[in-house]
């Protein structure tokens, strides 16, 4: 089967393709909020139509949570599992958007045309890159080039409850030779990339409780812990003055970098002043002697993502709070183990509290870095694809981000998984004013057909 | 004019005053919060009214902020001027009341009964046991013991920005013999006192910002500077590992206790344990070396009353915020400068910031602590009134909160002040479930017309 009328079929079908994308991104799939529950139902039940009406055997699968959609299309060759998610992120503050979230609309920017909206970029309009180059393949040849399964979750922006429950449950089903997962960016807006190490993520909610009520500061200032002062001097031990994570035994599994990978991270041309001056800043913070790609690709972090403890509003009350809290997180790379980290962390606050003070502790995810071998041929082979469709050679990159299901690909099914996705660092995901190029959506849709082509070729 | 009629009069008109002081609590006169201005406005009103039924020339003058109240009631004698808040604090966490903060009631507890809602205790409560005894004596006499001004401010709990100017502009009006002030406590249940020494306070409220839009801690995590960390680490150096404050100049004007003072504070038989177990805790957390009296009353402090940034809602979100804040406050003794100690606050902060960072900060007052001359004997005659009144005999005493009325009473209008009140440790003022004891409330009229009744009689 020939590669060049697919594209050409996607290239005419565009308009369309732009036209079926708004109709899924109409639909407000908030997850985490249960107020959208239906909403999510309704994008569930869109995909499973459109999937039927391009030939899958699509079916709907209830979960406790949200519904999972799976579908399958036989074909000769490869079985390949493609994994998106249609759920999205909650969008306030909504005055920030310059327009409703779920009514898309192209504009015209210094960077070409965009289409904006929440779930444009993550994941609505990444997922149906891929669908959109299956139905081309279809409309073109009548059937698809490999044996191509979906698998779309509607959890993933409120932490995959249903996730690997559902994959255990269904595990022969889901197994394929490879999966496939479009969540991911290009590298710069002409390079794309297949990412091939992802950062793993350790969540803990921490709170230090002092006096048994707040008290005035008059009364008892001087005299009584003020958790806030405790909370503030256990986050600033966290990391030394080169930056480096204090947590004993942190860095246990924390590889450095061949240096080969580093040449090769070398070669890439990182504009690491303009990654840093998209958001305002100059400066790299992380640890001392490292490049900014290494902070944000193969160095863990330790972050505070939340810190809230007496009197927040207008003006001033002399309060002496009786608790504060923070949400901490830890970026992980290599081996580390977090349920160690987590332990490990928890001992060295108990270890610095006052008297008077106790810390309880509530976890939020534990999920260790995923690194891909890249000497399955698939790797390159999607390489070349990419390639060929984008003005500069596509590269092997790391990503600072967690994405859970590529490690369950791997621990629970056997499977490796390729991560080649499309979007671009200002793409504002999980923010207001999402958006996604033009170029990426039409790109992405090609690439993939590419991509189909060459993993189906028989060696 | 005798003065056990008076008492009599008090003892049998103790369930209408009780009456007239849940009408006043019943209003929110929330003052930090504009959307209680209403309220506020109807609390003067209602004061004035009240003052008016008892024959004093009371008005409201309104101000740029919320009203002030003034009365004036002639007599013979030396002229008083007497001074309390009609606002009261917020009352979040709402959830942490038993009862609505505004409908106050009465309650049998272990140590008697009280009467439990917002204000009861700072200052409403306080301020209605002069205004009630002023009535006993106009019901006993038909007239007042003495030549009676009040003054009621309504922005006490959110910094004043209207009092010196009305103090400067209503010099005259406002200036007597001397200041009588009813906002402190007892020094224990049965020891009433009058209190000599009060802290100043300056807060300041300081923002940290980095980067110029919240991040996703996976795509920046590590790269980007987290304002959280800078804002937990400069929190953290503000004090050593002794307890000492550690911006520069802190200490200049702070005087060591004399031998004397020294003395009496420990014949005073403070309760430490107790004073600190009645919020379960155990420990001092001030100053190495220092006892619990002073860490109050004589030595000043570093507080952070409120701390935020980033997500703090339910769950977690992996966000690298923008920017994050505090608001710090600082009790001063002796002859602490605040302004100097301000801008060295601030130097030392812009100091520390890591590049990429900015400080900006909001200030939130500015007051010098206040020491009372005793000299004056009118200060014994007072205390020996107290004496007769409560089970033992009155102490002078210090007080770790800050009062600046006093310290305006002083500089502004050349008066001395007597500060005495009668709140108890456990009231919780400023806190949840609020509450003043009737036996503070019954004592407190009947302790204030006794002092009336001392103050006026000729040497």
């Amino acid at each position: 089967m020939t590669l060049d009328p697919v594209l050409a079929q996607i290239d005419k079908d565009l308009p369309q393709a732009l036209e079926r994308l708004k109709a899924l991104l109409r639909i407000p799939s908030i997850s985490t909020d249960p107020a959208y529950a239906e909403d999510c139902s309704r994008a569930a039940n869109w995909l499973v139509d459109d999937l039927t009406s391009i030939g899958f055997d699509a079916s709907r699968r209830d979960t406790p949570g949200h519904p999972m959609v799976i579908g399958h299309a036989g074909g000769s060759g490869p079985h390949l599992m493609f994994y998106g998610h249609y759920d999205v992120q909650p969008v306030d503050p909504l005055d920030l958007w310059d327009n409703d979230p779920f009514d898309p609309q192209i504009e015209e920017t210094a960077k070409g045309q965009v289409i904006r909206g929440r779930g444009t970029s993550d994941d609505k309009g990444q997922l149906m890159t891929f669908v959109e180059a299956c139905r081309a393949w279809k409309t073109v040849h009548g059937t698809l080039p490999a044996n191509i399964s979906l698998f779309f979750e509607g959890e993933e922006e409120s932490g995959s409850p249903s996730l690997v429950p559902f994959m255990k449950d269904n595990a022969a089903e889901l197994t394929a030779d490879m999966a496939l997962i479009c969540d991911t960016g290009l590298f710069d807006d002409e390079t794309p990339a297949v990412t091939t190490r992802l950062r793993g993520l350790l969540g803990e909610e921490l709170t230090i409780e002092g006096p048994d009520k707040d008290l005035h500061s008059g009364m008892y200032g001087g005299a009584a812990i003020n958790p806030i002062r405790v909370l503030s001097r256990i986050i600033a031990s966290l990391h030394d003055d080169d930056g480096r994570i204090t947590v004993p035994g942190f860095y246990d599994g924390v590889p450095e970098l061949t240096n080969a990978q580093r040449a090769q991270w070398e070669n890439l041309g990182f504009d690491a002043k303009g990654f840093l001056g998209e958001v305002d800043l100059d400066t790299p913070a992380g640890e001392a002697g490292r490049s900014v790609l290494e902070m944000i690709w193969s160095r863990p972090t330790c972050e505070v993502n939340g810190i809230n403890g007496g009197y927040t509003g207008d003006g001033f009350k002399t309060v002496l709070p009786s608790k504060a809290s923070a949400k901490i997180s830890f970026r992980l790379v290599g081996d580390q183990d977090p349920h160690k980290i987590r332990e490990s962390f928890r001992s060295m606050v108990n270890a610095m509290l006052p008297p008077d003070c106790t810390a309880t502790f509530t976890p939020h995810g534990a999920s260790q870095a995923s690194t891909m071998s890249t000497e399955n041929p698939m790797f390159e082979k999607a390489r070349l694809a990419l390639s060929d469709e984008w003005p500069r050679p596509a590269a092997f990159i790391g990503s600072g981000g967690s994405i859970p299901i590529a490690g369950h690909f791997k621990d629970i099914l056997g499977m490796d998984a390729m991560l080649i996705g499309f979007g671009r660092d200002d793409d504002a995901i999980h923010s207001p004013n999402e958006k996604y190029a033009l170029d990426s959506f039409h790109r992405g849709m090609r690439s993939w057909a590419r991509i189909l082509h060459t993993l189906a070729a028989h060696d």
